[in-house]
């Protein structure tokens, strides 16, 4: 749900509008992240271009054409990723040939880059990789550092049509060296400037988050308020359409959001909770280790997605059963016996038996029922317990949480709150305070 | 890269074509998975309907009713998702009202539904749910068995055009109960039928994958093949388009797949590895622990996303640093110092200890650089060794892995690689094999 000004003034009018075409039967499925949108949106708002359109296409040369005659229509500039491949379905290339009726032809200077990256690897090019240099007439040519497909783009009635390849990286690295400048060129000094935040927070509904801004920032034709709910947290969106000579407006709206919602924000941007706690814990110089039951892993996982955590991450301790606690924490067979496992006793011994038995600075554990079975009638789905125990507290503090979703929702939820326990004791601590 | 046919004939002209068009501005971001596609793509196809087209476009009437007027056009089946909420700027409702002429009445029938479900949880509907009734005149209401906000569907210039709640759960009860009928009645029984088939393979590069199946499997207009390659492995998709009395090819094509690809195949459809490798120990109640070191967790966090895995997981151990590998494993800390700990012998030892340690029938273990530090000379960063110790066998067996990517990449294949080696023991096992 996003709250988008509805009366357009002038300022709107002239901002140069902007549309992703992904190309490739296989994105029709969805199921997978979509990560070129996510970096492409961000690089064309700081070029000054509102992407207000996506489409996605199989590779079918008649499908593709008519896709990007209604883009060229309406927006300024049009992106199109994918579909550069050396086979013969790869349809790129023939589509913007065939759209603006230009003659594909072997780019000299595109086909000799080609042949030299591939002679470092020992090769010659194919006759598919061949088809790769066949750029339509008068368009320029996209180096990629990175890959075999170049990329093009050209001018077709008024509008910047750009072929970017569908691999994410070698998408992303094509954009920042060779297009992003061409953009900030073409847009010019006069048009509206865009700006993004996002400012994420966890602990709080999604209703809550809305109604704790409502009336304070006032959402218009220049700033628009959005919020973006996931099993993580309520992220705010704020993104602020400027026109040239206007008062920036983005500044003070992201400090009223910290001003209503400061103690349940936890980052901004692309940035992780994984990543914040990590760099918390390094400048610290703490170590953690992590006792995990209903989460079955997923915060190892998550911290061990940020490069160089094993310099604070010491260890993972996955007790899916009660012996498994019992033997990997020493958590008492009588504790869980008359607690049971998921209970605020259990969840203090776990965070307590990894942080003694590891020797780690910090215990962090989790145990919970993430369903669909396991619930009992005072212990529901969704009943989740988090535990920390820290060199400056005489025992563990535990927090109760009941989570609703299903089984996948949970268990995010979960390993977010955990962290999020973590990252609050961690802000309370001088990042001097020494190893343990 | 798709192979789609060129030449169309006439059973495709006659095919339903499908649109899915998703709404809200936070979804022009990118960067999560879409699911509903993936369902609603599935779902149509099922109806006889090939999805062609997808469009995004954010929370925005104008920018709604111009994408709806293009989808119209070219499609015969329009299903959008999402902003059917109840705050003021969730517009489907508004932009079809606009699109097609109808005004906006109180639906009697949606909001006594909407009603009872709220008084259910001691609630009356507030101002903004109210909105949530309001449904295009003439429409026929779809009800949302699980969610606040109703759907609706309509037909448009001979288009039929379908509202559905963003959220996926609402999304796929709503389709599968009252959408999907009405589809099946209405794409005629002289209209071509739709099959779709997804086989996922693990160990061959999507260039191999694609010269085995090249010539033996014909793709033509009736039958598209596609290549989806992820970290988990290449999936083979095969789309039949058959026309009414013509001669059904989808089976006797994945009896090829099979042939061709037979032991890389691991699964079909939305299974996953782990739901496979769960199923199989289950089957023949066997119990697994696990030790993993560059993979952080990753593989417990698969195994507990199925429901039901407590049953044959005992344990997890995330051994991130070397005394944890010695103490929670008992690795001799001299293998690790003569070896390294990412070698094929600390694998096997990873393998024997957790094995021993937890008693559980198998010990299966991952060690390894997933970058992007941590590489030496002699050991790349990819370079993974995962270890594997039954009840069968006199010592560890271990396989080694090299492979490319980033480090996001390298833990989702070394996980993937680790539970396949498991699949491929398991396969060779009787269902009856007793428990250790």
């Amino acid at each position: 749900v996003t709250l988008t000004p509805r009366t357009p003034d002038a300022s709107i009018r002239r901002v140069t509008r902007g549309e992703i075409v992904a190309i490739g039967s296989e994105l029709l499925l969805g199921g997978r992240p979509d990560t070129n949108s996510l970096f492409l949106t961000d690089g064309l708002a700081t070029a000054g271009v509102d992407v207000r359109f996506k489409s996605v296409v199989g590779d079918d040369v008649a499908d593709l054409v008519a896709v990007l005659r209604t883009a060229c229509r309406r927006a300024d500039v049009v992106l199109m990723t994918g579909g550069l491949g050396p086979t013969r379905d790869d349809c790129t290339r023939r589509a913007v040939a065939t759209l603006t009726g230009r003659a594909l032809r072997r780019h000299p200077e595109a086909f000799e880059i080609m042949r030299k990256r591939l002679a470092v690897w020992g090769r010659t090019p194919t006759a598919a990789q061949r088809r790769q240099a066949l750029i339509p007439a008068g368009a320029e040519v996209l180096d990629n550092p990175i890959g075999s497909a170049p990329g093009f783009c050209l001018t077709w009635k008024r509008c910047l049509l750009a072929a970017l390849p569908g691999v994410p990286r070698e998408a992303q690295q094509m954009f920042a060296r060779s297009l992003a400048p061409k953009l900030r060129a073409r847009v010019r000094g006069a048009a509206p400037t865009i700006g993004h935040r996002l400012i994420h927070t966890f602990g709080l509904p999604e209703t809550e988050v809305e109604a704790r801004l409502d009336g304070v920032i006032r959402a218009g034709p220049g700033l628009r308020l959005g919020f973006l709910s996931s099993p993580l947290g309520v992220t705010v969106s704020l993104t602020e359409v400027r026109a040239n000579g206007a008062p920036p407006r983005l500044e003070r709206s992201v400090r009223t959001v910290y001003r209503r919602l400061g103690p349940y924000v936890y980052g901004e941007e692309q940035e992780t909770m994984e990543q914040i706690v990590g760099r918390q814990l390094a400048a610290r110089r703490l170590t953690l280790a992590v006792a995990e039951s209903c989460t079955g892993g997923l915060i190892g996982h998550r911290l061990t997605e940020v490069a160089g955590s094993s310099t604070y991450l010491d260890r993972v301790a996955v007790c899916y059963s009660n012996r498994a606690k019992e033997r990997m924490l020493g958590v008492p067979a009588r504790l869980i016996r008359r607690r049971g496992a998921v209970s605020a006793e259990v969840a203090a011994a776990m965070a307590a038996g990894i942080r003694a038995r590891s020797g780690a600075a910090i215990g962090l554990s989790v145990t919970g029922i993430a369903g669909p079975g396991g619930a009992t009638p005072d212990k529901p789905v969704g009943l989740v317990f988090v535990g920390l125990e820290t060199p400056d507290l005489r025992r563990a503090r535990v927090q109760e949480f009941r989570f609703h979703g299903d089984r996948q929702t949970i268990k995010l939820r979960a390993s977010q709150a955990a962290l999020n326990l973590l990252r609050q004791w961690l802000l309370s601590r001088p990042a001097a305070l020494t190893k343990r």
